[in-house]
C-alpha cells in the first residue's frame, strides 16, 4: 500500500479537523484509496500554542520545512491571499500536488494557478473552498462535464443564511448577528461575510468552473446590512422569505454575476436552506435542475472536502500504477 | 488530443440521448476532457428501425463486433440481467473500460464484476444506475471518501414518485398509473416500478458503495400497490405526504435496507421530491447530512451521468500522461 505524506499549511479549525478526521477514519480510507495517508508536517504560527490531538514533533514555524521536505500534497488551510498564494505557487513549483480551502486565493488567481498546476504536471483541487461539504465542485467538473450549465443560484454563505434565519423568527440585524458571533458562525470582524464579499468569492469560483473563462459582467454586490425586520416581515406575508443569493447565467455574450438579499417564494429551492445550511441549484441541458444541500462551514465538514481532495489525487496515483501494470 | 472511441450496447432512450447530448457538446466536452469522444459502433436489435440522429453506418447486430473492435471504452446500456452481464463480462476480459446504466446487473452481480475489472486493470463505472442526473455515486465514492455513511434514505423511483403525486391530488392509484404510462413515466409491465423492486436494486447499489461488503438485512420490500386515497388523504391532514422510501443504514452489526411507502411530514426534506424527481439524503460522521435532489430518468439525464463516467475514464489516461511526462 502507498504511503500519501501531507504537508499541512495551517492548524486552525479546518485543519484540526482534517487531523481528526484522517484518524478517525484511518482504516476506512486506507482500504477504500489504497493508500495510507498520513501528516508529516504542519506550519503553524504559535509553536507554543497548546493543540490537543495534534503530534507537537510535526509543528513547524518554517513554510519552507512543509513544502521543499518529501511530502507529497501540500493542503493549504491557512486562508487569506498572502501569503496563501505564495505558498501555493512554490508547492507546485516544487512539484507538489496542492488542495487548498482557500476561496480569496482562487478567485483572484485560480486560473493562473491552475495553468501553472499543468505546466509543472501536478494538481491542485480545492472542493472545500467553495460551500463546505457539498461536493459542488466535482458535480460541476466531473459529474455535469457532458452538460452546459445555463445558471448556477446559490446560497453559499452560512453566516448569512443564519443571520437571516435569526431575523425571520423576529431578531434585528445587529441581535442576529451577535448570536451568530457568539456561536461561532461569524467572525469578530464579519464584514467579509455580511457584505457579501464571501459570497461574491465563492461565486467567481463557481462561475469559472461552470463557464471557463468567458467574460463577466457584476450587475448587483450586496450584502445583508440593509435587510429590514420590515422586509422580513413583509416578505412572509407573502409566503416567501429573504436570502442572501448567490448566481452566475450565462447571458449569451457574458456571465452575468450577482450577490443580494432575494425574496423567494417558500416553495423555491433554495428557501428551505435554513440556518447555516447552505444550497446551490444547477440548470443544465442535458441533467436537468439539480438541487444541492449541506453544511457550508465548520471544522468537519470542510475537512471532509479537503480530504476527498486528496484521496482522489492518491487514487490517480493508483490507476495510473495499475493502468501501467497491463 | 487523444481520439476516444466507445461502443455503444443498445441504443434504446439512453443511447440515444448519450449521442445526442455528446453531439451538441462536443466542443465543450473536447476542451473539458483534453480527448475527443467518439461513437464507432452501435449494437442494436432490428439494423431496419428508423433511428433519426444515429448513423446507420455505426449500427451492427453482433455483439462481437462491438466488443471486439477497437473501442475505448464500452457503454452498456441494454438494461435487464442478460445478455447485459455476459456483455459486460466479456467487455472486461477483452480490456475494455466499461460504463454502464444497468442497475439489475449491478445490483446481483455488482462486486464480482467490480473485482474482475480490477483484475483485468480496467475501470466499471456506473453513475447512471441510480437516480439518473443526480452525482450520487461519485458524491459517495469520491466525495464522501472520508467519511463514515451512517444511513442512505432515497426517493429513488420517479414512477412511483410521479403517481404518489397525482394520487395526492385526488386519484386513485389505477388512474396514477395509466397517467404516468401515458407520460412515460411508466412501462406497459409497471412492476419493477410499483412493486418496489427497481428501487430496491438502487439502495442495494448505493448500500455497497456506502458500507462496501458488510452483511445486508432486509426488514422491508414493498411497493406503492397498498397505499389507498384514504391514506394519502389522512397524511395530508397531519401535514404530511406518503412516499416510497428506499434506505440503508448503519446498525454495527449489519446494514439494514428497507423499501416502503412511508409518512413523511412535509418539512422532510425527501418529502419536497415531487412528480419524477429523485432525491437522496446522506448521514456521514465528517459532512453531517447532505441532501440531493434532481431527475432520475429519462434520455439526457441518464445520459449526462453516463457521459461523465466516459469523461472520467478519458480524463484517467489524461492525468497519467501528464504525471507519466514529468
Amino acid at each position: 500500500m502507498r504511503l500519501i505524506k501531507i504537508g499541512l499549511l495551517g492548524c486552525g479549525t479546518v485543519g484540526r479537523g482534517f487531523i481528526e478526521l484522517l484518524e478517525r477514519n484511518r482504516h476506512l480510507i486506507s482500504a477504500r484509496a489504497n493508500a495510507d495517508v498520513v501528516v508529516n508536517r504542519i506550519l503553524v504560527r504559535d509553536l507554543d500554542k497548546p493543540r490537543p490531538g495534534v503530534d507537537h514533533a510535526l509543528l513547524t514555524s518554517r513554510a519552507h520545512d512543509v513544502i521543499e521536505n518529501g511530502s507529497d500534497i501540500i493542503v493549504e488551510l491557512i486562508g487569506g491571499t498572502d501569503p496563501a498564494r505564495r505558498f501555493i505557487r512554490e508547492s507546485i513549483i516544487n512539484r507538489k500536488h496542492v488542495v487548498t480551502a482557500n476561496k480569496a486565493v482562487l478567485s483572484h488567481a485560480g486560473g493562473d494557478l491552475l495553468d501553472l498546476a499543468a505546466v509543472h504536471g501536478v494538481q491542485l483541487r480545492f472542493e472545500a473552498s467553495v460551500c463546505g461539504a457539498i461536493p459542488i465542485v466535482r458535480v460541476i467538473r466531473q459529474g455535469l462535464v457532458g452538460n452546459r450549465v445555463s445558471a448556477i443560484r446559490g446560497i453559499v454563505n452560512g453566516t448569512c443564511n443564519f443571520i437571516l434565519t435569526r431575523m425571520s423568527e423576529g431578531l434585528d440585524f445587529g441581535a442576529a448577528l451577535r448570536l451568530a458571533q457568539e456561536n461561532g458562525f461569524a467572525e469578530a470582524e464579519p464584514a467579509l461575510d455580511v457584505d457579501g464579499d464571501d459570497a461574491a468569492q465563492k461565486i467567481t469560483i463557481l462561475a469559472q468552473l461552470a463557464f471557463g473563462r468567458r467574460e463577466t459582467r457584476w450587475v448587483r454586490r450586496e450584502g445583508i446590512r440593509g435587510v429590514t425586520p420590515d422586509d422580513i416581515r413583509r416578505a412572509a406575508a407573502g409566503d416567501s422569505v429573504i436570502r442572501l443569493v448567490a448566481a452566475a447565467v450565462d447571458r449569451e455574450d457574458f456571465i452575468e454575476l450577482s450577490v443580494g438579499p432575494e425574496q423567494l417564494a417558500v416553495t423555491d429551492g433554495l428557501a428551505a436552506a435554513r440556518e447555516e445550511t447552505n444550497a446551490v441549484a444547477l440548470q443544465t441541458d442535458g441533467a436537468g435542475e439539480l438541487l444541492f444541500y449541506g453544511r457550508g462551514a465548520g471544522s468537519l465538514p470542510s475537512a471532509s472536502s479537503v480530504l476527498a481532495d486528496v484521496v482522489e489525487i492518491a487514487g490517480a496515483w493508483d490507476v495510473r500504477r495499475v493502468a501501467g501494470a497491463g
